[in-house]
């Protein structure tokens, strides 16, 4: 027939979650959100459609040929492919309203129309914290981003039993300051950076034989894995294994590897009250060429290391510079909601129970129409004086049967309204769990739930 | 200079609010949110894009128009302009996964690229609520809904100082039944409703003359005019006034008439329960001309007359026909989140006032870098231990800078380490309201801050 030749399925690499999922998926985002929020970070919430002239003003190549690009009247116009560049236009366009530095947070969907591929999507959400300031900002704030992420992710392991992570951290000045002492730039640089990027996935053979290819020179090679090795002692700092020291005796003279040691130094020891296993050094994280400056770091996690970093972020300069002249430096880091748990949901390894929540607490049950009106008092009653998400249904079927929808919508207590308990002005709650079931009054059966749910 | 020329302006039409702006109305959508949630409908998320054919299998004149439309490879692709089509198509596409009655809510953006003018905008939020079920669903239903929306409308109302609302309610039989009495159908039933649909905004005068150049019989017309004073009476019904009981004696056989009096008695009859006079009768509710089958009602603030109704909606039958044969009836409403809260946030008449949270609670401010690392340490155990929001800011400024930016974000305590807290292992703490300031041990300072945020 004509109107089933509509397909209902939603677009190739686009997601759509069953209620039970997306009661799920909810609970992981506002609990993203309010950690963000707890830790003093500001929600902004920007158009999914920009000028394409702003979101082109500096992406190119593989970015601009994902974009979903349209234009409607006179304008050319593109849906946004990540949160930052909105960003950057939001803090040029309200420069003079905002009170720097300045902490937002946001958490929305953004669209690649990349290849459809296992966990990539089309359209997805992104959760994005950044504090940016002009000219200057502290490297404690590095320590903001990181812990705030650290203690969300935290609340997230809590929430759905995700196990122990680990954040992976380096500093981009370490490597740009010791290719400098060694006249090592461009693409020879970035081959380099290419390969030490990939370090954490290849074997230790592929590694080294790629590294000396590009390298080109033993001792450089042999310094760059010795500098693997840089590590945090508590109440010493960070430093060169002993070992190394007059290898990288160079460093006394080297400004920005200094600075970039002392940065990953005041970063680690900050992070080391936190926790004592958390946070590790690894140079092997870079996060790209071009955007980022100085802290750098990724996340993973111990149960899931298929999902690879499941936030990353780093400290970067400029963040601004295609729409005014003031310079906004700043750091920042993302988690990836749905390119994390969408996989974890739909294969049932979230469930709802790992969330200490239910969609339906309370469940009235008028049992014929007679029972209707006196229902809906109830309900209302048990709706305004608890806490309970309460719901009715009003059917005129079998009592089997509305025990099954109870069943299927998770209800925790249903409250059952039959002729008798219109007649006695009584109610009769049953426990869904223990299949325990009274007949009280009504203000006994608020007594009962408040006790329970 | 040319990155100058980027106009990082949204686009007309489009909206962006300042931080405390966008927390005012993020914490009208989260209530909004939980008032749904608490009333038993559970929330979906669909994609903003969906095929074309999908959005207009139904639609078509001025929608069409409006509708962000374009092609990414060989897709045909739109904009979601209501969340209703969208429900439909997931209806239809879940249907064997869903559990009917099906209660959903659905608070999301959508897009209409109309002519820009005032109280419109072409990107803006829906709050839905909808509850659907195959073949018959209760007129208990269309209460929950009613009922669930005036409770959601009061809770906004209290959170934001709106003063009084009015809920306006008719059922489209009545109407259907008194034309088909006279046979009065097609282009000229559509134009007295036409008109019917504008009498609270037009003068008596205007509204008697267009009435009886549209109907035609004067009989007609003195009966469009008295069944308007049709009234509930509490303990008695819904009846016409009994000095026309004569001239509507012909009700006793038209039997949709009579229905659309019962369910309009039954919806009435439950509201009561709730308030007294937040209800009423209004038959020239009559919203739209095709879509609604029963039940149909409109919302207006007392203070706020000019936004017109503010969440409106009714009772429909098949919802999905274009895209199943499944037979699905539903009743629903919808709070127009944007079109009525931006005006207000960005006129003032909603402030940071009239919600009783604020964006940062406590404010963590190490007067100087040697007191950064114990300023941290304090922050996290802040942040930690308490329910509050807690920032901190690690700037090189003079104490009333600090103090500025304190005000600016809105914090109603600040914590100050200067070097003397941390050789004396104490923190100063300010109440930014009172401007009360003492010098405690950090757990004093916890109760301090607890007492009174």
């Amino acid at each position: 027939m004509s109107k089933k030749q509509i397909n209902t399925k939603v677009l190739s690499g686009f997601v759509e979650l069953l209620p039970e999922q997306q009661f799920i998926f909810d609970c992981i985002k506002s609990r993203v959100e309010l950690s963000y929020a707890k830790a003093g970070y500001v929600a902004i919430d920007t158009p999914v459609i920009e000028k394409s002239e702003v979101l082109f003003a500096k992406a190119g190549g593989d970015t601009e040929k994902q974009v979903y690009r349209f234009t409607k009247g006179d304008n050319d116009l593109s849906l946004r492919f990540d949160l930052t560049v909105p960003f950057a236009r939001y803090v040029s366009e309200h420069y003079n309203d905002l009170v720097f530095p300045f902490k937002r947070y946001h958490i929305a969907k953004v669209y690649r129309g990349e290849r459809a591929q296992k966990g990539r999507y089309r359209e997805f959400y992104q959760a994005d914290i950044d504090i940016v300031s002009e000219d200057s900002l502290s490297v404690m704030y590095d320590v903001d981003i990181i812990s705030t992420l650290a203690k969300t992710i935290e609340n997230l392991s809590n929430l759905c039993s995700l196990g122990n992570f680990k954040m992976k951290i380096s500093n981009r000045k370490i490597w740009d300051g010791f290719f400098e002492e060694f006249s090592i730039s461009g693409e020879q640089k970035a081959s380099i950076m290419n390969i030490i990027d990939k370090k954490a996935k290849i074997t230790a053979e592929v590694f080294d034989t790629e590294l000396s290819e590009r390298v080109k020179n033993p001792n450089v090679e042999k310094l760059i894995k010795e500098l693997f090795e840089l590590e945090f002692i508590p109440n010493v700092g960070v430093s060169i294994p002993e070992k190394y020291h007059s290898d990288f005796a160079f460093i006394n003279d080297n400004e920005k590897m200094k600075q970039g040691i002392r940065e990953l130094e005041v970063v680690m020891k900050s992070l080391e009250t936190i926790s004592k296993d958390r946070f590790v050094i690894d140079l092997s994280i870079v996060r790209g060429l071009d955007y980022y400056t100085g802290t750098v770091f990724e996340t993973f996690l111990e149960n899931y290391p298929e999902f690879g970093s499941v936030s990353s972020g780093g400290r970067y300069e400029n963040l601004c510079d295609n729409y005014t002249d003031k310079k906004i430096c700043g750091v920042g880091g993302s988690i990836g909601l749905s390119r994390l748990f969408i996989p974890l949901i739909e294969s049932g390894a979230i469930s709802e129970n790992n969330i200490s929540k239910s969609m339906i607490d309370v469940l009235v049950l008028p049992q014929g129409e007679n029972c209707y009106f006196r229902a809906f008092e109830i309900k209302n009653k048990i709706l305004n004086e608890t806490i309970y998400k309460t719901s009715i249904i009003y059917e005129n079927k079998k009592f089997k049967k509305l025990m099954e929808y109870a069943n299927k919508v998770g209800a925790k207590y249903v409250v059952i309204i039959g002729e008798d308990e219109v007649a006695n002005n009584t109610v009769s709650v049953k426990n869904m769990i223990t299949g325990e079931q009274q007949t009280v009054s009504i203000n006994d059966a608020l007594e009962i739930i408040k006790e329970k749910v």
